[in-house]
């Protein structure tokens, strides 16, 4: 065994049996952001008094994407989502403004949603860019990682936010 | 109008009417990246010499991605894209090995295809993370934006790689 | 909590956490129907003395589109169904002939399936308009309605037909 | 030739040949509406004030569903629809409450967008229903039927509204 | 260019820039087949007497699978297919019966649409498998190949049935 | 009952009720071909010395099959899969060059998983037919067929490969 438990004998990619692993409660959360000028933060903000939303689209499109994910991510196993959750968070710099998205997703299934929550932050993320991309094409959408997870038999996972530099991310 | 294209009269989303756009060749070029540990990048690399490959099915995923955009993406119309093309690039750096990621979309039609190779380098990169994470949960992924797009009559887009401070970002 | 189960503290729409609830067995039966000029009703009828036949097709894409309802409907949960069966009732009127369509859907989960009969029934009567189109665009589908569904802790439903003057609706 | 158009010479279902129709514009509207109680209806009005909303999770679904409707009605080309729009219209009653749904789809294609129209229409509705079912299972969908359609050599569409008693129907 | 004509210049696969290509008329036809007992075909026969019929189920999502081919098929470009058809031949031998499927695939695009017609009859043949295999699990789909296509710059095909000891399939 | 599980009353198809079926582990193997030319066979093979690879993206291509079978396969069960492995063997002849697949899945369910390893198997196929046809058109896939399955109340299954002269076939 090298380590990667995507691979077969033949050294090709394989989605791996997980019949053994026991159906527990498991959950993660992954984090992206849209880093954007202040001028479509306003655009966004003071369409939000009225009734149309980006945000409000992104969130349906991170939720929809997260069940989505098997079939996105290649080796990824169908999973039966039992909830999925995204909030937002501006921060307000000088020179830009950060959208954080946060996505959590949980299951009671036989292995973890890692990749379901980092699936949805990056759609919730690619969403706004594509809602707001007549204003300004330059949006940078990222970092993306990571946040926690919990359940399963490998323990949880805590990011350590120094590690890349990332307290600056949430 | 007020600068978005997605809203419609009663202030809420829509997809946009391009039936007026002419048809004409638009491509778009987008870039992701995965930061890794020098372990994980040994890993997939000493992997690369027998047959099996990380980057083989990140690739696919990638392309298999760019022609759901439009189903991933809410407002994003549909097209038939003529071409999607990834390229991989690794940077070794004495921390860490960033694995960037170039997506090129082509495609013959009435609108631009800025999504489909946001969406396509995106999904490439979780893809990459999904086949690594036995190895490190704290892979980071992004910053993910557009490189460049050339047709359609807003003229042509290209990259200022000093804004965000991405020189460093391919 | 203010009623709604789709929204989260941000006011916004999420898909509520079921990890709690029990696995049961869960039915749930929808009707629709397509009201449609006799011209049309005898030429499916005769056609079905031949091998073709359009409700063969209509039940066809109900029953495949009840496995695709979580991704049609953005806030249903992905459930594994384990039984779908639509059944047909023609009711000829003086001015016009009904087809009644029933949706009967099973699953063993902890959510039910009232979506899952919903989305089958309105797609098996959307397709019969689709294949009866070319001989009148005019046809009418619906009234569309939960007839009653069991298992899960909120209890039982079961139609008052009373209501909504529906008693005529099969 | 019996009128049907999508029956083959064994008798068996076919996507007919549109290839020697000409690509031109083509629109078409098609009603749905969701019939509530009074007290449906002011939580998702009061709810509206905040940021979450009904009837926006709705109207996304109703235009991804529109993008979709080739893959859900067997016998339907696919298309690449330029323009999808939804609004919504409430009418308030004594007994009870309908929000009226209109999805109007555009396209540049060798055949009609009805069930482009009638599809999203149909899934807009199906998700006011599931968004509000916790507080009432008993609300009706529909009649949901085609309003208009433009383009194309068989003419335009325009619906009789007295037919069928749809007067009031929108 | 070494004869393979997805992949790129790092050695991986592609989906090639068809944007040069002429939009002209393309069609294609495949055959598939479903080796089966004696028994499983008159049990096919008889039921078709009565209103099921495996045959009109198989053939839809002989149909459906068609216009998927691009999200089954990783390399395989999106095109907007014309039509399809899908016709059955019925062969009785002394020891097995075989079910010819014959699937034709007709566009206006840019490439050909051999990979629908391929597809198309494959699933055609897993369907029927998948209907009777309560009877006998037994039963051998294929061969299935390209009979012939049309259109294209690089000419026509049409199979010779003598190779590979065809004569027999149809 | 006639023993075709997948009609009802009406004598129409249905997807049948499984939900009394108990919830075990399941695998099934299923094996298709390619026949092709020398020719062909040594463009993949000396192509597989670089970093591209036609077997890459047919095995990609194959376990994304699997996991989409029920929505390929109108009458076939959503089931969540717990592995899926594809393996390739070269059989050179005078004449031809055979390269088997085999598709293995595995799941913990209430129903089998045969059509999963046969749809993985058939889409392998397609896929390298795909990627080789600019070479050769001529190419045949098949015979395609389930080679064992274990587990569910009807006991396994294992194939006679003396049966249909298959004993050449893997």
């Amino acid at each position: 065994m090298n380590g990667f438990s995507h691979f077969n004998e033949q050294g090709r990619a394989q989605m791996v049996d997980i019949s053994e692993k026991s159906s527990t409660v498991r959950t993660a959360a992954a984090v992206s952001s849209v880093h954007m000028k202040n001028e479509v933060y306003e655009k966004i903000q003071s369409h939000d008094i009225g009734k149309g939303d980006v945000l409000a689209v992104a969130q349906v499109a991170g939720i929809m994407a997260a069940k989505q994910t098997s079939n996105i991510i290649p080796m990824c196993h169908p999973l039966s989502l039992s909830g999925v959750d995204i909030s937002f968070d501006w921060k307000i710099k000088e020179a830009e403004v950060i959208l954080h998205i946060k996505a959590q997703v949980k299951t009671k299934g036989s292995t973890g949603v890692e990749m379901e929550a980092l699936t949805s932050a990056s759609v919730c993320a690619l969403t706004v860019y594509d809602m707001c991309k007549a204003l300004d094409k330059g949006m940078v959408i990222g970092p993306t990682f990571l946040l926690e997870k919990t359940g399963g038999k490998n323990g949880d996972f805590k990011r350590e936010l120094s590690e890349y530099n990332l307290e600056d991310q949430k």
